[in-house]
């Protein structure tokens, strides 16, 4: 930590702040510069708060130095992190797609769906049983039976599952039904959620918030992991920004820029990113060659009817040529689909 | 809602599209231009979800004409809804002063702040006691406990109290020992928790997202009214933006254009969108003169031993001065504090 | 600067780094984390730009202490700069009003305008002349023929005026005819108009970028005085966020941190920050609360049949009504109007 | 064009805005909805600036319904535009590399860096003479004598060259020396420069402004090609989001849907976007991947001397390695290297 004082600074106020540092564990370096005075600050305590600090006397402003997450961090576990499920793994070598309806509406609609997106080469089935809606009065779900079908179909099929979680009650019930529990973007810090996530005992795959910083996602995840969880999948989904062509703005430096950082696999949803039916093959491709370890992608058997999100979504054809095409790609970078 | 064709539409798709509109109740006009063919439908079925049109083939996209609230929206109340808390009113011509500090941390701290609050004008008593915060290693609150102190100190000085309430459990707890229940900006989609504000029979003061738009806050607050409670509180604290030398961009255009849009009442928080103590005062101004209903600003008896938001808490003295300068300002703009 | 090293840095390369240090000029303090190795330089060689160092091997980052800017800090010039402008002083405890059309139309147009908002109490006419706009099809200005007519109008009803320049032939022009020039937020960072600015002999309006940070807004008025000229008024006018039901978002925060980091003066353009007229009003108050040493306004005869910015245009009667309510809140901040 | 009329309008204000709607070329069509009237008006005058019909009385807002740009777009040609440099087409299936040194800073820089790039397989050497620079005090470029260099360089290695221009004198001074004029981020709305482009017998590439949104780009390249050049190049290069961890936000959902809404070639630039060369091999795949014509790359003899951006710059050894990569992924998605 460098605390950086103010020009006008006095004796008796560093005295005061290094006496405070030193009672926190720290030893402090005294730094004269030609116009003002730097402490550093060095400990091992982390992650410390610095905000009482920067509200001292003569305090200008405090810089951190290290990163304020620890156990998802590649400084304390360099090899990638594998999420098993059943024989899959995802966060490997092989990509892993997980499709489906953006909401499951009916065993035939998501049976139609899961054996189109299995045909052509999916791994896990997706499906919204607890929606979280801008309106109060837009379709929320069909709840425990949406979950009941997942389950369902999922072994019809040989497909994994995941769905959406947003509070205590739906994620107990999602773990009696499911292999994968989601946190969606408006969650991200929703953070008793993440600590219940710690404790499901299942792998939580966690979308980054619409408008928190790469730092601000590993720190979700952190929660997670600190509350027990390993497994965890982290999502790009898009960020909010001024640009209202495209729903969101898909971040994929962010992705390339958490595989450095972190060891947890990173997936990429240009669905959601997106918005646009017409983008999520070229983002798709885009998402693979950037390093994402798999996608999320809407797929309905009809969009025209879907009770939601049906401008984002593939029908099956298109789904299937996507799949196509991300095979050359997928061995040109090294990776298998 | 108008419906714009592509370019190269054709009339079965025209048909198609006539078609299911009338199904969903809407009468039709089609109105041909030199390039484009756009379908005009009317109809009060409010809110519709145009999604699914989107995805039919020839439309190239769907404009709304109506807004999607319509509970909190002026245009079904004009008056003002002036929330009632004991004798007071929140959102009448008397400004409302919520103020004290960011987290409840002992008996002797909270009385302290709300002495000198109390003294200096303010009415209502703030102080956290669950506490989201980004780190998982950071404090997190005293929960139960600092509720008991939040009404014990209450009491004691005669001021109404508000603390956030971050899920089902801590919003039961909470409706139990304070007046005001705080649904914070990471939770303001956190849409169950906004139905069980609405069924909590508390006021609910409402903050708006780090990154919601002016219209998501209201469909925010509409599905608290549409829950069966009208008394809500909308607070404008800051937007994430790329400006970082404050912590956030508070944004008193949108208070101003939502007391234009909402009968509800709008109050600012200056203490988190600036996060700098130096700036509180002039951002406080500021709200006032753009028409806020009141203020909610943290104060700390030592805000350098703060254990949350010291950076930003004004100490006892500076809370003064504030109250100080903002009486004649509320005289200027015809309001009283 | 403080120069951060990465987990496994070598003596080798922080050797390197301390020889290239001291060669430029700094006394360096290595300082020995439990985890990392932070290097204190110190010197007084402002700015140094430090790109050429974080390239080295086995620095991570470095943190920048100093502020980049000089001239135009408050560090450098304690007292406010008053800019002079025939007996009129913008940045004094009098506040400056600019009021006037988008764009010069015609000679009587231009003429009602100044009359009415003369009348009302404004002290500089503002006037487009040559017009920066979107689509190259749109309205772009009477050029020359406009200066004249501002400079026409201005002795006529004995009013300063300002008007946005565009380049050098522009600028050239506009200062053998008006008191001001403008560089508008798309030429923020055209650092040549910026230098022949400074070498204009004439004040200068300096909008701020749609998305300028305030550092970067403070850096161009520093090209500006760097070139000669310490006459720059800065003005904020809105930056650009998500949010889309305002035009741009009005960020009054920089107001007040840009007051506190400059001598220079400050005024706010609540026209084009909120596009809408309907807003202006209480923006305007806003701005004068939170410190603003002005604003400048859209005022047309009849905005109906504007040839630009029409519906952020105030009438004569809306601005009278606007300049009326501003007195007495000027008063109760202790400003005059 | 769709008008919206507010609530409360009346049948005056709903005859005087259809009298100006026909004087102005429309047809008009009225809709009355079970709230609102709505008017839709046809006509072919494309682009009109609805701003004076928003002030009319009674009228809410005016949808726009055609785009506003017309020569770029692929309504208007509908095949892809491959602009020739010599032997060399820009768009067509070869993917052009552009890359070279942020600056030109000697003749054996630039001449170390052209022939690395050169071995490598780039097509086109970049190389600034005229920097934009934030800080009046950093290094603003070798002006005419790096136009030289570039001349003399790009002659002896046999590459096709680029450089920045920022106002008329170094458009003209450039347009002497090199094969492709770059207009800047800073400069994407600098309108006097977009025509002066339009006349100057090169290809441009145009960078999308870091606050642009997608139409705007296109609108600044219809100033061009409406000026006479139809030899345009647009460059995604990162916007600005609330994310600090990259420089930029590469937005490529913005590259796909571009290619889609016009027939100009479109580039990456992955060095400005993230900033930091760790990215830029990870990025430059997605951006082909995402359908993009080619990649511009910056590339220093040794970055840790650079004069600018060192650290997003690849020495030749990583510069090498990109290509080697890119090559597979090309043909993966039916491009050539």
């Amino acid at each position: 930590m460098v605390v950086v004082m103010k020009l006008n600074t006095n004796a008796e106020q560093i005295a005061t702040l290094d006496k405070r540092l030193k009672a926190g564990g720290y030893q402090t370096h005294l730094i004269r510069g030609t116009k003002r005075i730097v402490i550093g600050a060095v400990g091992d305590r982390r992650p410390v708060d610095p905000a009482g600090l920067e509200s001292m006397p003569g305090v200008e402003k405090v810089l951190r130095i290290m990163r304020p997450y620890k156990l998802v961090s590649r400084e304390v576990q360099e090899a990638d992190t594998v999420v098993k499920i059943g024989g899959m793994g995802i966060g490997g070598n092989k990509l892993t797609v997980i499709a489906g309806p953006c909401a499951v509406e009916s065993k035939e609609q998501l049976l139609l769906a899961a054996r189109a997106v299995r045909r052509s080469g999916a791994n896990v089935l997706r499906g919204g049983a607890y929606k979280p809606r801008t309106s109060p009065y837009s379709f929320q779900g069909l709840e425990e039976e949406g979950l009941r079908l997942l389950a369902e179909v999922g072994a019809q099929t040989g497909l994994a599952t995941v769905t959406e979680v947003i509070d205590e009650e739906s994620l107990t019930a999602a773990a009696r039904y499911v292999d994968i529990l989601q946190i969606g973007a408006r969650n991200m810090q929703n953070f008793r959620l993440l600590r219940l996530a710690g404790k499901s005992g299942k792998p939580i795959l966690l979308k980054r918030g619409l408008s928190a910083t790469v730092e601000e996602w590993l720190m979700a995840a952190e929660y997670i992991v600190s509350s027990g969880n390993g497994d965890v999948i982290l999502c790009e989904r898009g960020i909010r920004t001024f640009e209202d062509s495209t729903r969101n703005t898909l971040d994929l430096s962010a992705v390339a820029l958490a595989k450095q950082l972190t060891h947890l696999p990173v997936i990429v949803d240009p669905s959601h990113a997106t918005g646009k039916r017409e983008l999520v093959g070229a983002m798709s491709r885009a998402a693979v060659a950037a390093g994402a370890d798999g996608l999320i992608i809407e797929v309905h058997p009809d969009p025209t009817i879907a009770l939601c999100d049906g401008p984002q979504s593939l029908d099956p054809g298109e789904f299937d040529d996507l799949m196509t095409g991300l095979r050359p790609l997928a061995t040109a970078v090294g990776r298998e689909l």
